[in-house]
């Protein structure tokens, strides 16, 4: 139970993701003595819930090399155990991201053909959602990481947007003669000449993620990073814009009260606590992320997210396409 | 008279640059027969503009290889021969951005001590404006071109921002263990040790450059082009959504009209056309990017920042910095 406003959060986000899923169960790790009084006012869904007792715990401030030294029986690695050992079919915490990133990595270990996992966004455009890959969890990536992002982000789009067939992308610059970095032009060829049954439409540029030209943006974890926050910061600014603009003088602010119906459907919108939930793909079970200030609302979302890939195809689908492309050489062994 | 909507457009900024600034005389360069009908519409500034006549033009869709091989006698080449040759203190385009570039290189050559020159862009902050680069100019910066943009934007930010000593950032992503690139890391250690007058404040991250945390963004081209258009793809996107959401119902609509006058502010802040070019910074003289699809106060507003770059003491700022850095033979020969 970690993140910001834990546990009391985290405890209404899984009740109200249970409320919603009759057939789910949740394990919460963490201290049983500050859990259960908590748990005491969802006595509805408390049949479907069961206290996990640790009081170790990651901090937020630890490195990920720390967490992985002295993070042994704390929640967040007794969480990623269940999967592991089939207790659970998904974990998601709202802790340490690089912490939960490490230790996912240790406890649940890579799919068979992934180099590296990668981190995703869901990203709000003038179409729906985007999934943007990998937001972080590399620095870099290599032609064939590229392309196993793609593999990835297709298969994750059509588990949690219901997209039939998720078109993909891949992020580029603009300009004509120098098409960007090696890597990307071979991943490019890969992936337009690839015999995989995926929809690749091409390069897209920055401002062709939030139009919702594709459905999968692929990138590396540094690029993707940015993008994500430099799109989060123009959001938080415009907003505060838009605030003063219609608080400015009387008429403006009278204006504001009466269009407050649709501003207020705006604000559901663009919610982030309605596109709550990082996934760090191409592990061996399901590990998400949830921001770590969200409310409950955003955390019942992640878990939500948690079960809707857990449930998906999403495992087999990408295996499926790891052993075509590891049979042609780009992929790990 | 490159651009969208030339060359109505670039008479018509030109002229309001100008009416502005009493001291400057325009040389325009394009087709005399088209551009003399426009000029007999604007006598008032008739006697500080001067036409150069070419009907020679580099297209929108020529690729800088082409431009460069066809484009002697260009009007684009010729305003950067005018610049070269001191008949003008600055060249303003709202042309083909790539063949600019190249032209520029070619025409006014690199300063002494600058490895490769970097595209500028005005970014609205929640503070004002901040600037960022590269945004393109180059696909890679190791880590003595990172501290050449540095001190490039700095003297820029003063030059054009009115800002005494601007604080510099240098873009990266959050995560503890892994503070990116190796060469974003190396160039770190060196801002922070170096004895230049520069006040470096560290890294930032892509939603700093909105809360405008430091006046200069340094950044390799392709990682400053994908959030420059990732960003303008939000603002994009919340701008149809706060037009939808203020005229979803007939109270919105009532309220959005009440409201216009704080929103119409907003809209001017915003307005592209009030941070219109980009500068190619590191180049023997001044070379301005205007938007290609601006309106005449955008094209004014570019010609108005290539004005107050080149009367300012930028140049000489970055010689000496430059100078420091090479005798520690970290910059070009």
């Amino acid at each position: 139970m970690g993140g910001d406003n834990a546990p009391d959060v985290t405890v209404e986000g899984a009740t109200a993701f249970l409320s919603a899923r009759k057939d789910a169960f949740v394990r919460l790790h963490g201290d049983e003595a500050k859990l259960k009084p908590i748990l005491a006012k969802y006595s509805s869904v408390a049949d479907r819930m069961e206290i996990v007792h640790t009081e170790d715990i990651i901090t937020g401030d630890m490195k990920p090399s720390q967490a992985l030294r002295r993070g042994r029986n704390s929640s967040m690695w007794n969480a990623l155990e269940d999967v592991k050992e089939g207790r659970a079919n998904a974990a998601v915490s709202a802790g340490n991201t690089g912490a939960l990133m490490a230790i996912s990595m240790l406890v649940l270990r890579k799919m068979d053909g992934v180099h590296r996992p990668a981190m995703t966004a869901a990203w709000p455009t003038l179409r729906g959602r985007s999934v943007v890959l990998d937001v972080g969890a590399n620095l870099e990536a290599d032609a064939a990481q590229l392309v196993t992002f793609a593999i990835m982000g297709e298969a994750y789009a059509r588990a949690i947007l219901g997209i039939k067939r998720p078109t993909i992308g891949l992020l580029n610059i603009g300009s004509e003669e120098m098409k960007g970095h090696d890597e990307i032009r071979e991943a490019h060829e890969w992936l337009r000449g690839s015999d995989l049954e995926l929809d690749y439409q091409g390069f897209v540029e920055g401002d062709d993620i939030s139009s919702g030209k594709v459905d999968v943006i692929v990138t590396d974890g540094f690029t993707g990073n940015v993008a994500l926050k430099a799109g989060e910061g123009v959001a938080r600014m415009l907003g505060v814009r838009v605030r003063e603009a219609l608080t400015g003088n009387l008429f403006s602010k009278l204006g504001a009260v009466l269009a407050m119906g649709g501003l207020k459907n705006l604000r559901a919108q663009m919610d982030p606590s309605n596109v709550n939930g990082g996934v760090l793909l191409g592990l061996g079970g399901v590990s998400v992320k949830s921001h770590g200030g969200t409310d409950g609302r955003g955390f019942a979302r992640a878990c939500q997210l948690a079960a809707d890939l857990a449930t998906s195809h999403y495992r087999d689908e990408v295996a499926t396409n790891l052993a075509k492309i590891r049979q042609k050489g780009i992929a790990a062994e």
